[in-house]
C-alpha cells in the first residue's frame, strides 16, 4: 500500500471512532437523564411556601353585602381583529361587542407572553412569567413526550405550588372560586386548580391540541379522553380525533358550567375564572351552529364565543347581578396563524405587538363608565392587583408583583399605572421587547440574518419603521431598562423579596 | 481484543470510509462544476431569437402627433402602507398621493413575483417570470459568490435575449426610449439595458445591497464603486460601505437623468422607464432632507422618492406634455420588514397580499379619470400589453404573453381582465397561490409542520380565516387551475408557441 492510501485508511478510522464514541456517549447520558425524570421527577421545590401561607390566613374576610363579583373571561388565541368590534368583516360578535359599548376597553392592553402557559400564569400571579417558572414555552400534557422532554431539559412541566394566584387571595377574602375550561399551569397532584385555589373547577387541563384531554370536575375525570394519538403533538385543525373527546360541545359546556357557578352564588361574593378552550386549534363548531358563520370553521368557533359571553352576562344580569359584578375579558395572546391579529405586526409567538396585543373589555354598570376607551397600556399582570384590591385584599410582600392596580384607569382614564412594560418571549426569561409611552424598543427585529434592535412608535405605526437613530435617546434609554431587568432577574429569577 | 471490540472497530472502521469517500466525491465534483462555470459559462441559448427579430421587424411607426408619451416609474420593495395615501402616519408623500386624486388607481394590482428580478422581469415582457427564465430569486452581481453559485446551480444569471421588452417593442414603433435607476436582469454584455431596446441607460444594474455597484451611463461607468465589500452580501441598512459610491445622491442623480430624458424627447414619443433604487436596503436619504421625516430613516427615503416623482411630474407639465403623457406609478414588490406592507399579511419574499399587493396610480389627463379607484384585479405583466397597445404595436405571436391590456380597465372600469391570476414564490416555477374574484387559494399556508391549504377572501380578510371547507367548490377550482398551470409550465416554461 502506498503511503496515500495508508493515510487515507487512518483518517478514516480516526472519522469514524470520533463519530461512533461520540453517539455512544450522547445515547448513554440521554438514557440516564431520562430513566432520572421518569422515576424520580420532583417538581421545583416551593421556596416561599411558609409565607404564602402566612399570607393567605392574614386576609380579612371581604364585607359580603358590598365586596363585588369579579368574573375573568379569557379566551386562547383569539386575536383582537377576531372581533367585529375590531374590524373583522366576516366574523361578527355582537354581544362581546356589547361589552365595549356598556363598558371600557383599553385600546393598549396586553397579554404578558405571547403563548398560553407564560400568560395564564401571570394573569393568575400578577408576575411576569419567569417569577413563577412558566417562561420556557408551555407545559406539556402528563405522559406525553412533550413533558418528558421539559423534564429532561430541566425546564419544569408545572407551576410552582408557592405561587399565589387570584383564586386564592380572593378565596381566602371569603370569595365562592369557581373555574371553567383550560388550565395548562400544570396536570401533577398540588398543581391542579383544585390546588390554586378554585374551590370548584370544570374543564380540561391542557391545550386542545394536545391528548391524553380529559374533562375534569375537581379532580374526577367526567369526560374519558380514549384516543390513543401520539400524545402533546398537532392534529389537523379540522378534523376529529378517533376516541378524542367530543370538542364540539366543549363551549356549551363550559357556558353550563358558569352558569350554574354563578347561579349557586348568587347570594355570596364569587369570583370566576371562565378560561375558555377556543379559539385554539383545532377547531371544532357546535352542532347547532356549525357552518353558520361567513368565517368558515374559525369563525363559527368564536360566534360560539360570543353566544357563551352572552350566555353568562344575561346569566348575571337574570340574578339581578349586574350592578355588583365586574366582568372582564380578554385573550391569552394574540391570533394564531389562522386569526385575526388586527392591525398588528406578527401573531401568537411573537413579541410584536400582534403576538401580545390582545383586547380587554370590562363592564361594572353604574361603576364604569359605558363605551369609553382607555389608550394607557396596561397588561394581563395587572389582574391580580385589580382584583384583590376590589376584594380588599393586600397584596403579599415577600415577592415581587409586577401588575398593578387597573382599576383607577378603568374608571377615570389617565396615565398608564406602568412606565415600562417588558415583553417577554415564548422561550427564555429574558425580555425581547420594552415600552414605554408610545415607544417600543426590540431588542431584535427583522428577517433572520440582518435582525437588529428597533424602535418604533406603536401609536402611529405597526412597528414598520425604525426610528432608533431618529431617537437615540429613547432608544438607549429601552436598551438600558432591558439590560437592568436581565440583571434583576438573573440574580432573583422568581423575584422573591 | 474480544468480538465487541472487533465489532466496534469494524463499525467505526466503515462509516468513517462512507464519509471520507463522500466529501472527496463532493468536493471533486464541485470543483470541476465550478471550473467548468467560471471559465465556461454561456447565459442559456435564446430559442426564439429568430422570431423576436420578425416580430420588431414587422412594428410600424406610430404616428409622432398622436402617439402617448408612456411613463413607468418602479419603486424598490415600496410596500402599500409606506405612502400617506394609504394609511402611512409617519411618511408623507403628498406628490404620489396627489397622482391618486388626479387620476386612476387600482385596489387589487400586484406585482409578478414578491422579489425583484422575477417581479422586473415579468413588468417588462408582460409574461409571468418562468417564461423568462427569472424564476429563481434574484440575479446577483457579475462577480459576486451568488453569481457564481447561480451558475453552478444552472439557474442562470440574466435574462434570456430572446425575451422582448416593451422598450424593444415601443423602440420599434419609434419611440425615444429611456430607462433611468435599477435594472437587476443581467450584467453580461448582450443582456444589458441597452442590449434590451433601451436607447439610453443611466443607472445601476443591481440592487443597492449588493456590489460592486457602479453606476453606469450606457455601457460605461460613470460612478465607480472602489469598495472591497465581500460582493453580494447583505450590509447594515445604515451604514455606509467604505469605497461605495454615495447612495445619498442617487434619486438625485436619476431624477436629473430622468427630467433631462424627458425635456429632450419632448418633439417625439418617448417611453421613460425609470426604476427607482429605493427604499430598498440600505437606506441613504438625500443630504438636503436627512432627518426630516417623523418616519426615520426609512421615510426620508421614500419622501426623497415622493419629491422625485413630483419633479418629474412637473418637468413634463413644464414641458406642456401633461395631457399626452400617460404617467404610471408602482413598486416590484411588497414591503421588506422595515416597510409598511399596509393592511395586509406578508412582506417581500411571501405570496401573501403583503408581498406582492403593490400600488398601481395611472395619471393621464384627459384621458383617465380624476380621483378614481377600481377594484378588478391585475398584475405589472399587464402593462407589456397596455403599452404596447397604446403605442400602436401588436403583440408578439410566437410566445404566450400573461399580461392582458389594462387600459379598458383604467378608463372604464368594470371587470378584470384575468379569470385567474397566479402567484409565484421566490425560488421556483410552479405557482404558490392563484387568485379568481375575491377567491384565493394558497398551496401552503400556516406555520412550517402544520401548513395546509387555504382559501380566503381577500376583499373581505386579510388571509386569515380558511374557508376552504365552506367554500370546497371554490377551492377545488383553484387548486385544479394550479395544478393544470404546473403541468403546463412543466411542459413548455418559456411559453413558446
Amino acid at each position: 500500500m502506498n503511503r496515500a492510501a495508508l493515510g487515507f485508511r487512518a483518517l478514516a478510522r480516526g472519522i469514524g471512532y470520533v463519530v461512533v464514541v461520540s453517539l455512544a456517549l450522547l445515547a448513554t447520558g440521554l438514557a440516564l437523564r431520562i430513566a432520572q425524570v421518569s422515576f424520580f421527577y420532583e417538581p421545583a421545590h416551593p421556596e416561599h411556601a411558609n409565607q404564602k401561607a402566612s399570607y393567605l390566613a392574614g386576609i380579612s374576610p371581604a364585607a359580603p353585602e358590598t365586596a363585588p363579583n369579579l368574573v375573568v373571561i379569557l379566551f386562547d388565541d383569539l386575536g383582537k381583529g377576531d372581533l367585529s368590534l375590531y374590524g373583522n368583516r366576516l366574523i361578527d360578535t355582537p354581544r362581546i361587542d356589547r361589552v365595549a359599548d356598556e363598558g371600557v376597553s383599553l385600546s393598549n392592553f396586553y397579554s404578558a407572553a405571547p403563548v398560553c402557559t407564560p400568560s395564564r400564569a401571570a394573569l393568575l400571579t400578577g408576575r411576569y412569567p419567569i417569577r413563577s417558572n412558566t417562561h420556557q414555552h408551555v407545559f406539556f400534557s402528563e405522559g406525553s413526550l412533550g413533558s418528558l422532554v421539559r423534564r429532561t431539559l430541566g425546564v419544569g412541566n408545572e407551576m410552582p405550588a408557592d405561587e399565589i394566584t387570584i383564586a386564592e387571595a380572593l378565596g381566602a377574602a371569603g370569595y365562592a372560586t369557581g373555574m371553567v375550561g383550560k388550565w395548562h399551569l400544570g396536570g401533577l397532584p398540588g398543581h391542579l386548580p383544585n390546588d390554586f385555589g378554585f374551590d370548584e373547577y370544570y374543564g380540561v387541563l391542557w391545550s386542545n391540541d394536545m391528548t391524553p384531554l380529559h374533562v375534569y370536575r375537581d379532580r374526577e375525570i367526567v369526560i374519558r379522553d380514549e384516543s390513543d394519538h401520539d400524545t402533546g403533538s398537532y392534529r389537523d385543525e379540522d378534523v376529529p380525533l378517533e376516541g378524542g373527546i367530543d370538542q364540539s360541545s366543549l363551549t356549551a359546556h363550559y357556558t353550563r358550567e358558569a352558569i350554574a357557578f354563578i347561579e349557586r352564588n348568587r347570594e355570596r361574593p364569587f369570583f370566576l375564572y371562565f378560561s375558555h378552550t377556543f379559539p385554539h386549534v383545532p377547531h371544532f363548531a357546535s352542532r347547532e351552529h356549525a357552518g353558520s358563520s361567513d368565517g368558515g370553521i374559525y369563525g363559527d368557533v368564536v360566534e360560539d364565543l360570543d353566544r357563551s359571553v352572552g350566555a353568562v352576562l344575561d346569566a348575571i344580569d337574570a340574578a339581578g347581578l349586574g350592578e355588583r359584578t365586574l366582568v372582564l375579558i380578554t385573550s391569552d395572546n394574540g391570533a394564531d396563524y389562522n386569526g385575526n391579529p388586527g392591525a398588528f405586526r406578527g401573531r401568537k409567538g411573537e413579541t410584536y405587538e400582534g403576538g401580545q396585543r390582545v383586547p380587554l373589555l370590562a363592564r361594572f354598570p353604574g361603576r364604569l363608565p359605558a363605551g369609553v376607551v382607555r389608550d394607557a397600556m396596561a397588561m394581563n399582570i395587572d389582574l391580580f392587583p385589580t382584583l384583590l384590591a376590589l376584594a380588599g385584599a393586600p397584596l403579599p410582600d415577600d415577592r415581587i408583583i409586577d401588575g398593578r392596580d387597573l382599576f383607577p384607569l378603568l374608571e377615570n382614564g389617565g396615565a398608564s399605572a406602568h412606565d415600562t412594560l417588558f415583553y417577554f418571549p415564548v422561550v427564555g426569561g429574558s425580555p425581547d421587547a420594552a415600552r414605554r409611552g408610545s415607544f417600543k424598543y426590540l431588542r431584535e427585529s427583522g428577517d433572520p440574518g440582518r435582525s437588529k434592535p428597533q424602535l418604533t412608535h406603536v401609536g402611529l405605526d405597526a412597528e414598520n419603521h425604525n426610528l432608533i437613530l431618529r431617537f437615540p435617546e429613547e432608544a438607549s434609554h429601552l436598551a438600558n431598562a432591558l439590560d437592568s431587568m436581565d440583571a434583576t432577574l438573573e440574580r432573583n429569577p422568581r423575584g422573591l423579596l
